[in-house]
């Protein structure tokens, strides 16, 4: 508001005057009612001209505050109706030659599919690897190729600060497959529109299946979700029965039937028809509208603890679980020994103890493997955390993760809330011996840590 | 601003009492002073009170807007103060324990140097390589490893949408890399505060070199680049006998000595001492403030058509290339048969051409390589182009570059600005026949193009 802070009416109003000046017009004794016929006009064009000189003040004070704004803020408000429209533009469907898919109106009894049985998948692949050497489904003796995928809505963030975060929650991804040898895939398109949301990675999982017949596991990880243990490797050959790892409790899960026994922000699926199986049992509980309303109340009435909400992934894959444990559980790997997902609030204050007595290789809560920022929520609007917790602890784990990766380069951050580095040790000309100590592939390659804090 | 429209300070006073009410201690005739005395004091008042009465009446217009706001308003308003203020906090350097690095204050006789100077990398690195096969500097049998490097900076942008097509740009890079082989470092930290900005850079290329003994080749590129041709590959035998790979034109640069000869966009260096010793000659002009300001000027004046400001990195590289040629350009390759950097201008226009005419592979005018967004500055506020022709245009390039991703997996975009995709193949209960007509990285290993549009 642009009034002076000293401003009060009382005190514009004494500077009114109080008397009449005595003038010509001015009535005596027994003056002539003419006389004070204007004297009262008078006064009222006073009171008039005061009145609109208060008000015009006021206006001024508010007006010109607005009239006085830099020069920047116009152009920055310009450049914010300019991007708005613009990105109006693109969101609209402005295909004219490809008519609308219409609604698919499912019912309960016509069950949504993510595509055509495929039933052969285990052979169909053997013979495919057989045929394709070149693509083996295997990147060294002991390591299955993986795939890691992850992905973000082809949309801007509801709040701005939410694609900063993604961007380098990807950058967090890039850095520990770059150093494990893990492909990724970062998908921001909806393959099907009745599967959006958390439900978007069944589709992408099992068309990147399909494609890619030499991944041999396929790894979904939240875009919220971010490693920060750059050294530890998922222990593949402990998993050489099943075909999916996914952390949670068994005591949570078996007996307890809660929703949250399990987490879907960051889980393996072997690519193998078993998979297939799975996914084409669990999609069906999906397709936005009354099924995922439908399915909702169903899981809400199952699992403990669960609000009563639209079905969401995770719940549905809990309660498939448990409603068929004979039919999966025997290949199903529920992890707990290493923060495959780390669920963040009781983790990210805890760094600067682990950096004073452990060092990254643990996975575990010595050092977690992913922190996983659920209920943050940075790309959209309604968060279940403050926002201030939620952007410093991920600018936290963030600075954590990264003085992993830059402690090769010989730099780390100033401070887990710094993005700015310093070095850590002097520059050298025999940057070789630096190689040999600290690369983490070489760590991995040899199976012992030599990564020193 | 709060006021009601129809506000006008005439309509408001114009219901002031005109004339004073007669009541009993109007004066009559001859009336006493007194009486008028009091009836002075009586208008005074009257018009103290509706002077404040109208003062009320407009701050309360003012202020009554904005509180009835609607409430997401007020969240999206707290939300924005939160985050401002949290990055606020991040942004400070708030490591009380390490002492600001003091600024270097260089005169131009004393040279900026990137780091002790190197002189024997070339056999170093090859007595690394044999002590190290599991790290080869090759993928394959024609395939050197390659690393491309690209980065932004450690905060967010300044405009919001900056940072959501700094995203979809490394996811964009991400799918290139994935389907050759290529590993991404994606650099947000500035390794010297002197070399900040385009100069960044170098420091970084430098680091990695000399980490990264088993790279072969490291490719810079921008972040406000994008590929656009996913099955072209760098023809790196054609390059054995050189060092650096730039695109540009030779006459521009021989004989018109254009400050926009070459661009460093997007260009490889090969990881080899003449690299580092062009590093060491190209650095010193880049130390922000005197040195940097100087360098400016002094190749504004030997190279045509730049404008007066700072050294860019480009600029201080085509003048050193040019005055000290006979010692670089036997290992420089100037090339222009492809867009390893394309200037977008002329070419986001064409897609739908292209589309109609060529398939991915050329690399160069029939289907760019890669397009350079060169002065759109999403992430900056100052861009060069108008703000709705770049965003438009990135979103078409890399629209055009996900479709030839997409395509493996039987999707594409509706159109070059729909962020959403549709079907373009049935699904199918045999995927493999497609995986074999349609992976990319089969094409690149047989040499010949399979990708049909």
């Amino acid at each position: 508001m642009g009034l002076d802070s000293n401003f009060s009416p009382q005190k514009r109003t004494s500077s009114l005057p109080t008397t009449v000046a005595k003038g010509r017009h001015s009535s005596g004794r027994g003056g002539p009612p003419r006389g004070r016929q204007i004297q009262k006009t008078f006064n009222n064009i006073k009171i008039t001209i005061l009145c609109g000189f208060v008000t015009i003040l006021v206006l001024r004070g508010t007006i010109g505050v607005n009239l006085s704004s830099s020069e920047s803020d116009a152009v920055n408000q310009n450049l914010i109706e300019e991007t708005n429209r613009i990105l109006a533009e693109i969101r609209s469907d402005s295909d004219p030659t490809d008519p609308a898919q219409p609604e698919r109106d499912l019912f309960l009894n016509e069950t949504y599919a993510l595509g055509p049985r495929i039933s052969s998948w285990d052979s169909d692949r053997k013979i495919w690897l057989e045929n394709n050497p070149e693509f083996p489904n295997f990147v060294s003796r002991n390591r299955p190729r993986v795939l890691l995928l992850s992905g973000s809505p082809p949309n801007p963030c509801d709040n701005a600060i939410g694609d900063h975060y993604l961007l380098k929650a990807i950058k967090n991804k890039i850095d520990y497959c770059r150093l494990h040898g893990i492909e990724i895939v970062y998908n921001m398109a909806h393959l099907d529109r009745e599967l959006a949301g958390y439900w978007a990675k069944l589709p992408m999982i099992r068309r990147l299946m399909l494609s890619h017949p030499e991944v041999e596991w396929i790894w979904w990880m939240d875009s919220d979700a971010l490693f920060t243990d750059m050294v530890f490797e998922i222990p593949f050959e402990k998993y050489k029965e099943y075909n999916m790892v996914i952390h949670g409790y068994p005591d949570l899960f078996y007996d307890q039937k809660s929703w949250i026994a399990l987490n879907t922000g960051s889980f393996l699926l072997r690519n193998c028809q078993w998979t297939l199986d799975l996914l084409d049992t669990w999609a069906p509980m999906g397709p936005k509208g009354p099924i995922r309303e439908e399915a909702g109340k169903v899981v809400t009435k199952f699992l403990n603890g669960r609000p009563d909400f639209e079905a969401d992934d995770q719940s549905a894959l809990i309660y498939l679980l448990l409603t068929q444990k004979e039919k999966w559980m025997d290949k199903v790997h529920i992890e707990n020994s290493y923060y495959l997902h780390g669920f963040w609030t009781g983790l990210v204050d805890t760094y600067e103890d682990l950096m004073a007595k452990y060092q990254p290789g643990y996975g575990d809560q010595r050092w977690p493997f992913v922190t996983h920022f659920v209920g943050c929520k940075p790309c959209g609007s309604y968060a279940d955390y403050p926002v201030e917790r939620c952007l410093r602890s991920m600018e936290r784990a963030f600075n954590f993760a990264d003085n992993q990766v830059l402690n090769l380069y010989g730099f780390g951050h100033r401070g887990l809330l710094s993005p700015k580095i310093k070095r850590k040790r002097n520059e050298t000309v025999s940057p070789l011996e630096y190689v040999d100590k600290f690369d983490i592939r070489r760590s991995s390659s040899d199976g012992t840590s030599r990564l020193s804090r």
